[in-house]
């Protein structure tokens, strides 16, 4: 429909600061076009300082919905009239919709890590985690894990600004979903490699490895990674860190990054239309190389 | 671009309460289109009441600029920042251009009129006009008329709601153009068939003769319609009003105001993007039948 805009088509958007470098206006126009959804897809540069009031515009405008990347995710949270379980618990928003002017704030960031371990043949579910990181990726990951049905998580994480957040987020989790939640230092690599023998899947949540410094692991007793380990790194640049490399051949199954930015925009997607967006034209067209 | 949305695409749009039928979109993404403009143009339903929140969220999303309909055009002028002259004078705005958050207010309701007189071969610069009515449409044409070097017009008005601020306005022209302006009661025919019968073109800016009351006629003694006399409808449909059927076949050159949206929109489109809109191949998709 991008190709026949009218006074009818609906706006959906992006808002951060950057974001015009997004791949979510390419994404989602496909999206639009392939399932005849007379709605288009731009892309704002509004930082915390202007959110309110780009938004209260937004609400005016009617919009079908948007999303929200850096630095909004948080401030966001505060804006919105409803939140979902996810979205209330790690306190960022990362899609809102539009409910008759009234605004639902939900986070498919997890849910695109869910469906990204999905697609990548990764059972998961009733099993347990060790998941590295506690920033806004680890956390989001974190929640919809524990939220959708992994027995325990042990998140690890070196004694940052982070610590304390997350310490509160674990305890949230132990207390609202059924998951066994356990934050612990990264100090001790006894309890970590303790930790990674007893569960099925190691999720790095962390930037290390990511380009430039590709010769960086963040696991260094490789010892860890037996063929039964899944092994998914949420970096996609390089497409295979050091840590899938070191995984691979150990004969562990791997996934990266890469699909989690187009399942969570699937899921954005769904929440906004009610209809699934297309993946697969989508990922061959933006995101196969 | 509307084929090719990126997160760098920009926002122009229309505010109005309804604009979703309004031909705008379509004009303005053939020509962004046409021009290799990285912009696409929407339309969204905007009254009064959330006029100064979108404007506001429109600022802070730096959109390129928008349009305005009924009923937004005079609030517009309110919360601009600064405005073009015929704005001023009109106390309406329906284009509003983005200086780096400073928003600039203009009205290209006029010039469209000025662009189709031209376009229809009507040579009216350093002529007299006699105008029928004081509404919207009317006053716009009346101030861009006596700005851009008519040396006289006589604006004829019933004593209805209209005519205080008619009075005021050519009050204002008077003071502020070098065009003789003046407001006559429409009750006495010996004076509007004086003033026709000097003036070198008729203008009716009325709705009088509109679809569906296409019997009606504003012009009753019909042999005021002389040959060299130039006349313009601002009515599109029908194409050709009573008004103009007899002005055809008295002799007259006659144009109707179809191509007046056409013009406005191309001017709107140049004090945005300060390129000309290719309005040939655009008349030929939107407007010619």
């Amino acid at each position: 429909m991008s190709n026949n805009i009218t006074g009818h088509t609906q706006l959906a958007c992006l808002l951060g600061q950057p974001c015009a470098h997004s791949i979510s206006p390419a994404m989602h126009n496909e999206a639009f076009n392939q399932l005849d959804i007379d709605c288009t897809y731009l892309a704002f540069d509004v930082g915390t300082d202007t959110l309110p009031e780009v938004v209260e515009g937004l609400r005016k405008m009617n919009v079908l919905g948007f999303n929200l990347t850096m630095p909004d995710k948080n401030l966001m949270c505060e804006l919105c009239d409803e939140l979902s379980p996810a979205a209330k618990i790690g306190g960022a928003v990362n899609t809102v919709k539009n409910e008759n002017g009234k605004f639902i704030g939900h986070t498919t960031d997890g849910t695109g890590f869910m469906h990204a371990c999905e697609a990548a043949g990764f059972d998961i579910i009733g099993k347990k985690m060790t998941l590295l990181g506690a920033g806004g990726a680890a956390s989001a990951i974190l929640i919809q894990a524990a939220l959708d049905g992994l027995t325990e998580i042990s998140v690890f994480n070196i004694r940052d600004a982070f610590w304390d957040r997350a310490q509160n987020l674990v305890d949230t989790l132990n207390n609202e979903t059924n998951c066994k939640v356990t934050l612990y230092d990264y100090e001790d690599p006894s309890i970590l490699n303790r930790e990674i023998n007893s569960s099925a899947i190691l999720t790095n949540g962390t930037s290390v490895g990511m380009a430039p410094k590709t010769d960086a692991c963040i696991i260094t007793d490789t010892s860890v990674l037996r063929p039964d380990l899944m092994v998914f790194d949420v970096i996609y640049n390089p497409e295979e860190t050091k840590l899938l490399r070191l995984a691979r051949e150990a004969g562990c199954r791997t996934a990266n990054g890469l699909y989690m930015l187009l399942y969570q925009g699937a899921a954005s997607f769904k929440i906004w239309t009610g209809q699934d967006m297309p993946v697969e034209p989508i990922k061959k067209k933006f995101f196969d190389r």
